[in-house]
């Protein structure tokens, strides 16, 4: 039996990302609409959060305290957009089942009130909502991507490293802290505080930005060098690509029960 | 009884890294000498070197298959260094017990063969050891870690952001990916292989790299804000920096653990 519902979501759009955001609210016990233009693709997206669910519910990875029958049963088709779509908050996502992070950008007009119970609805299902002031080209995480992708090609076009090599510094370096702490706390910890690193290794920082390249052209040879090398890690053919996302997810979803553990206090 | 040992290398500096680098060769079976210009620190070198490695054989993470006694049989001290040095390579760290990235950078009279055998030899104790091929400023962890710190910056400084939130899209969305995949394969895996990915996002990339504004100063009222979040945090006296970065390590433990549960292959 069903408990009655925290509340109503509606969701737009019934692909991948739209499949996984109804999952993690009927986890947190949200009655969910599933909208599609395409009415015949909402049955398959209904089929396919089935079977996902009982999958998840085998391997102990649902989410939320209902079981897969209960949150299913919180999940329904809706062909209707005019009953939505007023006060929206745009959301930027990863596929969000295993990776928190949610940023929340707000419109001009968004009143405050509208972000604060976005926010609050995030954090109740367990996401890990960040306020992005102002609107700005590519977000705050693509932004950070950009500048690490801006500077990993540039080494690797100006053959300082080999781009399996570089994947690993990441890898099997800095990525290891950043799966738990964020760069600023990093440089917290890594001197005596923020202030200390600032007096420390500004100076040095400086020096070393100021040698970075231009940004690349993403093409030409080094496209073809850095395919190679992907394609030989990971031949660029639908079935391995599948399979090596599989993998990808399964470790993020290890990481993210991790993380739960690790949870300071 | 210990097994007759792998090798010999000697350690330069008894250190916090220094010690660590001891312990990583003795669990992969090599006799290690540790050399400091101070004697009287590498007797509490060894004795920390000792509990540590008991602390480690208790909880089950000690690496290797010897025991803790085996292990420290194999490490002593030494104060002549004029019986080592000669064809070293250079080597970048960060403590190393958890984080197995190693930057190999070779002077430019450094035999290929010397780095062909300390690349085996890092593989040989466990570790992820990287060829850098030409010397440069920062090395390549530094120069990736401050094009992200360059960027985090901006974006708290221009008010996109605070900087725990900006902490958290790396934590619990960026850095996530990043501790099992480098940012070269993640491009490959979120388009259909590497070409693909250029093809569709290198115009986009472009535009968002071309808006990001100048190199910060690192100082001034952005420094007060971000420490002020970060002390809020964790404040920045020696015992809370010392107990979170002991949370860290756990973590990094752990997570080192389950990649290697994780290997695919």
């Amino acid at each position: 039996m069903a408990s009655p519902a925290a509340g109503d979501v509606l969701i737009v759009g019934s692909g991948l990302v739209g499949r996984s955001w109804a999952m993690l609210f009927a986890s947190g016990g949200f009655r969910v609409k599933l909208y599609d233009i395409e009415p015949r693709q909402i049955t398959g997206a209904l089929e396919n959060i089935r079977k996902e669910m009982k999958s998840l519910q085998q391997s102990g990875s649902l989410k939320g305290s209902l079981s897969a029958e209960e949150q299913l049963s919180l999940i329904s088709s809706c062909t209707n957009l005019a009953e939505a779509v007023e006060g929206v908050v745009h959301i930027q996502v990863n596929p969000p089942y295993y990776i928190p992070l949610v940023e929340l950008v707000p419109h001009p007009e968004t009143s405050p009130a509208t972000v604060d119970r976005t926010h609050a609805l995030m954090r109740k299902i367990g996401q890990s909502p960040v306020r992005v002031l102002k609107e700005i080209d590519g977000f705050v995480l693509n932004r950070l991507q950009y500048a690490i992708i801006s500077e990993a090609w540039r080494l690797v076009e100006e053959g300082i490293v080999s781009p399996s090599d570089l994947d690993l510094v990441m890898s099997d370096g800095l990525g290891m802290r950043y799966a738990f702490i964020g760069p600023l706390e990093t440089m917290h910890l890594n001197a005596e505080g923020m202030l200390s690193y600032c007096d420390r290794y500004s100076e040095g920082m400086k020096r070393v930005l100021k040698s970075f390249g231009s940004i690349p052209e993403f093409s030409g040879a080094t496209v073809e060098k850095v395919n190679q090398a992907m394609c030989k890690k990971v031949p660029a053919d639908p079935e391995h690509l599948a399979a090596r996302r599989e993998w990808r997810d399964e470790c993020l979803k290890r990481l993210a029960k991790l993380k739960r553990q690790m949870q300071p206090q």
